[in-house]
């Protein structure tokens, strides 16, 4: 067995930098966490946790448990338990990583149905207001659900102004807003910059200019403390298969504020979000509250998977996970000052760790190249986003510091391979 | 260990129909698959595959591998195997159950989202027709999803004269349709009754009123065998977890004819949907053909159920399953006529199998008593739909013929009990 390290023999240059990471990996109160999750010996570092989390092993126990005994046992009768799961595991994803009272979340479909469905919720609401809000960056499900809204509505979309590094502020956000303005759509944390939005300031804004906020928290969920009823947000959507944990395609979530139950009304209209949903010869009439954003069968393998996911992080402790975050995320950027921008990388994520995700964004002209090397050589797993930007997830549960040095290593080489072979 | 017949000592009657089943179990060329599943020798007969299929045992190997293979070693790198599987699964689906040539089927999101999709595009295709038309008996969340886009487009909503057990001829709804009809949503089996619809002599007459068919085909998908494109039908829907044994809340499918796929555009607007989905920075354009269909991220976990399911039912035939289907159904009616029909039941189920898919329903007064008191005992699982109706789901890989007369065995005895609780 050779040492996986990619930094290994030939990297004198880093041993100080590992040594470091190593006593950092001791003194780390969250350690015991990567035991929780599926993981190899060999594995090489994984900085992709912010594409797609890594798989809890309680999650495996889970889906051989409700497979085998709930539906090749259960069969039909286990739909008395499952039928609640869409509301009593939002409930549970709300109290432990949204700060949303109960009633306020569900768990179904993917997080652009449910944009699609808030969103256009809210323009109903408000069909004398013509303007829909959002960030020309945003994450493309996004973007393009709103361009789709507004077309069909014949709505006009409008820009944020914002800093590519900083995202979004509350001023840009205030001067983006007006009387004509229907809704606001923002990322919590962007997925470019890693930049984390000031929730509170620019609802608090928006709803000054008597619009609606709609967060995607798809970045932000299990990373970072929310705060949805504390920070006056209007309505939120997210996935769970990033920081949440809970697989590939996962179903996402959706969060409507109290106050707005009884005013919206989504558009897609199924059994499940109906009054009594096996009172079949009724016409339709939503339930009261949450449950009325439901429309089709829920996906009852993906809900206990999100329902693992929560109940691990809130095991782990939230605010365990953001310091644990922040410690990376600072250790990664002190790193980057002093190893990789002499090789040509620049920062691109807020360098104040409250401003920040749980992702280091680097930009490289050759970033395409360097992504692209690394795919093939398997040492270190990160994700290229076009046109230049390289992303280094620090899931807190399962990344160490020592991963963050074998990453910046493999960086450093591979950027150093490319100059030479240039020379050469 | 005792005999787990309910019909077992007292039941001298059904002596020479448990025999008779006997030898039409010994003789059955589909036997063997039952043992592709997972069964228990304790189980009580299941009769309610038309609601939530049986477990695959092969579905259970696929999970695990899915799982701790692909995600939780694999990790991101999957994805590039998993971002084909929406087509991949929807092209076999086509291929093997719906009688679908490639480019037409994708699988994802459930029956209800797909539903919409579908009616939304049809509608915005022909904006200048102001009424949709289903039966009033019509699944619910079929007549919801139309009730919610008329009441959102101010249209009208016409219902198909039927009969309760035949359901829509293509007679009736000639008569339902004309020049001011956008489109026709009808299900392929009724729920209520098994009722099988001439798909395309309906989809005829609504092709020559130049409105659009959908079909929903929860009822109908690997149980019946569908031809699509030989039927004329334009766009369709359905659940994997009835007859596709996918499991609960696994992904739907959707349908687009090829020659409508550039007419029509669906509403909810993902990056899954577009050209080139990592081209993160373009505004949103559609993929060719069946994919711009497509919104969020893929189910992964139960994409891969799905295929399974198909696969088996690859395996099986679908012909083969259709016959023990017709054969199974048969047996029934011819049960229910000799005992059950003096005991107060009436078949609510067409009588000529080309007529039916794999149920029988029956109505009885007090089947709602009837059974709440099989549910308790555990004795058989059917299922009981408001106000009066028994549905016995015939599921033909995992149905026996001793299955069918445990079953009608166990609501005769009720029905006698409750007479004679009600004579003491």
């Amino acid at each position: 067995m050779t040492d996986p390290s990619p930094v290994g023999e030939e990297s004198t240059p880093f041993a100080e930098e590992l040594a470091e990471a190593a006593a950092l990996d001791r003194a780390d109160p969250l350690a015991w966490a990567r035991e929780q999750f599926h993981t190899g010996a060999q594995d090489p570092p994984y900085l992709d946790g912010n594409s797609l989390g890594r798989l809890p092993r309680r999650s495996l126990i889970r889906l051989l448990q409700v497979a085998e005994e709930e539906w090749g046992h259960g069969l039909v009768r286990s739909w008395s338990g499952w039928m609640g799961m869409p509301t009593r595991v939002g409930d549970r994803l709300g109290e432990v990583l949204l700060g949303a009272g109960p009633g306020q979340v569900v768990v179904a479909d993917s997080t652009s149905v449910n944009l699609y469905k808030l969103a256009a919720a809210a323009l109903d609401a408000l069909p004398e207001r013509p303007v829909v809000v959002t960030d020309r960056a945003n994450f493309p499900t996004d973007r393009y659900l709103l361009a789709g809204l507004a077309a069909d509505r014949r709505l006009k979309l409008r820009s944020v102004d914002f800093d590519e590094v900083m995202g979004p502020t509350p001023e840009a956000v205030g001067s983006a807003v007006g009387p004509d303005t229907a809704l606001v759509l923002l990322s919590h944390v962007d997925y470019r910059s890693g930049a984390l939005a000031d929730m509170a300031g620019i609802s608090g804004v928006v709803r000054d200019a008597g619009a609606l906020t709609v967060w995607d928290l798809s970045h932000s969920v299990g990373a970072v403390p929310i705060t949805l009823d504390q920070s006056g947000a209007d309505l939120a959507a997210g996935c769970t298969y990033k920081y949440l944990n809970a697989g590939p395609g996962s179903p996402a979530f959706l969060y409507v504020s109290r106050h707005l139950q009884r005013r919206l009304q989504q558009p897609i209209w199924g059994w499940m979000g109906k009054r009594d949903p096996f009172a079949m010869e009724e016409p339709y009439s939503p339930q009261e509250g949450i449950g009325s954003f439901l429309s089709g069968t829920p996906q009852i393998l993906g809900l206990a998977l999100v329902e693992e996911g929560v109940e691990l992080l809130a095991e782990l402790g939230v605010e365990r996970v953001r310091a644990k975050s922040l410690a990376l995320t600072d250790h990664l950027v002190g790193l980057v000052d002093r190893t990789l921008e002499p090789l040509g990388f620049r920062l691109a994520t807020p360098r104040e760790g409250q401003r920040r995700g749980s992702q280091v964004t680097l930009r490289h002209p050759r970033a395409r190249e360097l992504c692209e090397r690394l795919d093939r050589s398997g040492e270190v797993i990160l994700d290229f986003r076009p046109p230049d930007r390289v992303r280094l997830g620090c899931a807190a549960p399962t990344t160490s510091f020592t991963d963050l040095v074998r990453a910046v290593g493999s960086l450093a080489r591979s950027a150093a391979e490319l100059v030479s072979e240039d020379a050469g």
